[in-house]
């Protein structure tokens, strides 16, 4: 029997039935069919609300938190971000073009991205996006030609490499020093690009930026990324007399895919930095910058989950019970990609006992397709039953694919006991689109 | 200077430029823009005719080729292999539709897929594919359900695991007893659910399926697989009185990714497949089966050929270098997946010394987005270059998501000194297209 959820928007049934966001699975599944992308909006809102308000306090007023956009870009997501009072991190003229047409004020959307074209960067500029957080020195001065070509004066602000190892896994680990992204603050790289960023005519330097990586637990990695960049920002000071007036730390903070992994107290984490930050800015006798947080999975990854119907079991004695749905890495390649842990979840037979240990694998000619091994589910499990795969929202449906040309599963959100359609499902024929 | 190249359609313009099949990749560049991936239709139907004649002379004209299309699944491909005489593999509702909107004779499609749900059961018997190849004892009773429902009598193969592991990597390593495909033979659950077939009115049992993995190089695997599956027929035909007129033993042929890969001579390889299937059927008394083969891969892989334009070098001394390209694991997510290898090539600058050791990277916002580590470049490569990245004919469109909102590159097609578009490039409207 499952009794302990990961997160409260889960709960049983009387009948053994799961419920998300308290409406029955099994009915949304007869309703939307399988795979399905559930989201719940109110864990969404809420989740902003949590941010906003702790950045809010921590930071004295002066703080912004960007959802970072590539966890899960379409434009109902945009929508929500607007009406809570988020900003964006949006990271190609994709996002930037699904921000704008949902209405996103573009304003307060910074441009991110470790590559962009003089195409990418003209098109941001015409939108009329509120920054670009600029990665390269090529990219430095291709902003500040089109800004002159355009006539315009462009704000940026400069990734900067704080050189720390956030212990996560190696893909998503992207402050270290063997970094594609940024410049090197031990390098000197950082000093110097600064430097010419202040030279520059057409673009307005707004401050720095640095982003340490994904699924960090604890406080500790911003603070140290803080402190580094605090000195850095005294640095440039001292020497060139200028005085950064924004700070963006960006995301990272992780969620709990397993219920071995902690619940963040994002309000307590964030109030740690924001302490420690106020006091090195006197320390460091410069004026506290305005604090920005990028962070996007643990805005939207536990309001996901995945519903799938299980196709077959195969029980090979002795070796393996493979248990096979109807998605797979099409819809979820994060297990294929990193080895992903996810809770799987039997959503019609919560009330049995979970006694059969199998690997969950999905419908691709392909031995990678794995969505987690190691499930414990009921031994009763079969054709036809739903199986719900948790915390999805984060990196699913952004990068589902149409491998084995496989529709992509439509993204139906959920709210206040309603259900609506927020992406709809790629239909046999949307499949044939691009095809001459 | 780069004077060897991995496969007959690329060469070296006198000015250093990279020609592919024949013409000029700066060129085509400029027409359609990069990301491009090109694919040599001279060379796909060139692999197609080397497998057909192989197959026909190696198994006394009693041997059928089905192109694995999941490897590169639009609707021209369809199109070219129903001119070559070729059958297909399809893999999914998504395939099948594509297939029949490209023309492609149906009853030359076999549906493959190791989990069918009964909508996808139904669909692939409405669009009339000429065979069901059966994955596990749900599907199996499923297809005698359905085809009884439409009143006929459905051709099917049983896919057999014999317990082969081909000593590739993991991912793709598909005909071990560990294995979520098919019905193993040493488990005794290909007999148990042969007799099943056998008993049931509504399914015609045609033959049995194998396939033992991807990247294969040498025929050994073939022939050791082929041994167990001609033992397993022998048994059946023996015990049951069944004699199967048909055996798959799937695809696998490796392709040249590097130069310290081979260059398999796959008719010889086929030909020593064919010599030892003859001797071992008269051994074992049993009729000579038609043999079929699943090449994907093999068949385009090397007509397949990406360009990039680069947009930033990063070098950070004493560690590594990086250059950025405006593509990547969006297009190309083999190396993220399976570290699989690539050889890259300056596409205007072969002329030049290749001494600039670097890693290539993506444009998306995750430090897991590797086109290549280790790659030779010249150190004159800069933002607007132009890179190739060779043998991306399979698995890479097929494969290609919309993560960080990247729209998928077109594929055109080269063909006779001529190009022309066989996917069109995917717009940023596009890209809402199933948005609410």
């Amino acid at each position: 029997m499952v009794q302990d959820f990961l997160c409260s928007n889960l709960s049983a049934g009387a009948d053994g039935r799961l419920l998300f966001a308290g409406q029955d699975t099994a009915e949304l599944a007869r309703q939307y069919g399988t795979p399905l992308y559930l989201m719940d909006e109110q864990r969404i809102r809420e989740r902003c609300r949590t941010y906003v308000q702790a950045v809010k306090t921590a930071f004295g007023g002066r703080g912004r938190v960007l959802f970072a956009s590539k966890a899960a870009a379409f434009k109902r997501m945009f929508a929500i971000m607007a009406e809570e009072g988020m900003c964006a991190d949006v990271v190609s003229p994709g996002e930037i073009w699904t921000a704008a047409r949902a209405g996103f004020p573009m304003e307060r959307a910074w441009f991110h991205s470790s590559n962009k074209s003089d195409e990418d960067l003209a098109f941001a500029m015409e939108q009329g996006v509120g920054a670009i957080v600029v990665d390269s020195t090529e990219e430095l001065f291709a902003v500040d030609r089109i800004a002159a070509e355009k006539g315009v004066q462009q704000a940026i602000l400069l990734r900067l490499t704080p050189g720390i190892d956030p212990h996560t896994f190696e893909a998503v680990a992207t402050g270290k020093v063997d970094s594609k992204f940024g410049f090197g603050i031990e390098t000197g790289l950082a000093e110097t690009v600064t430097q010419t960023a202040l030279s520059l005519s057409h673009v307005s330097l707004v401050g720095f930026h640095s982003h340490v990586g994904s699924e960090v637990f604890d406080s500790d990695v911003f603070i140290r990324s803080a402190e580094i960049m605090l000195q850095y920002i005294a640095l440039v000071k001292e020497r060139y007399g200028y005085e950064a007036g924004l700070l963006d730390l960006g995301g990272g903070y992780g969620v709990r895919y397993l219920h071995s992994q902690p619940d963040i107290d994002l309000a307590a984490n964030i109030a740690e930095v924001g302490a420690y930050i106020a006091r090195r800015c006197r320390e460091l006798g410069i004026e506290q910058p305005e604090i920005a947080f990028e962070p996007g999975r643990s805005i939207v990854a536990d309001a996901g989950l995945t519903l799938y119907t299980v196709g077959m079991v195969k029980r090979i004695p002795g070796i393996v019970n493979y248990v096979s749905v109807d998605g797979g890495m099409t819809d979820n390649i994060r297990y294929a990609l990193y080895q992903a842990p996810y809770t799987v979840l039997a959503a019609g037979k919560l009330n049995e006992e979970q006694d059969m240990r199998c690997t969950v694998v999905g419908r691709c000619c392909e031995s990678g397709d794995i969505i987690q091994p190691d499930v414990e589910l009921p031994a009763s499990i079969r054709r036809g039953d739903l199986l719900a795969v948790c915390t999805t929202g984060a990196y699913n449906y952004s990068m589902a694919s149409n491998y084995n040309r496989v529709p992509r599963p439509p993204v139906v959100m959920l709210n206040e006991g309603e259900s609506y359609v927020a992406v709809r499902r790629e239909s046999l024929d949307d499949l044939l689109a691009l095809d001459e």
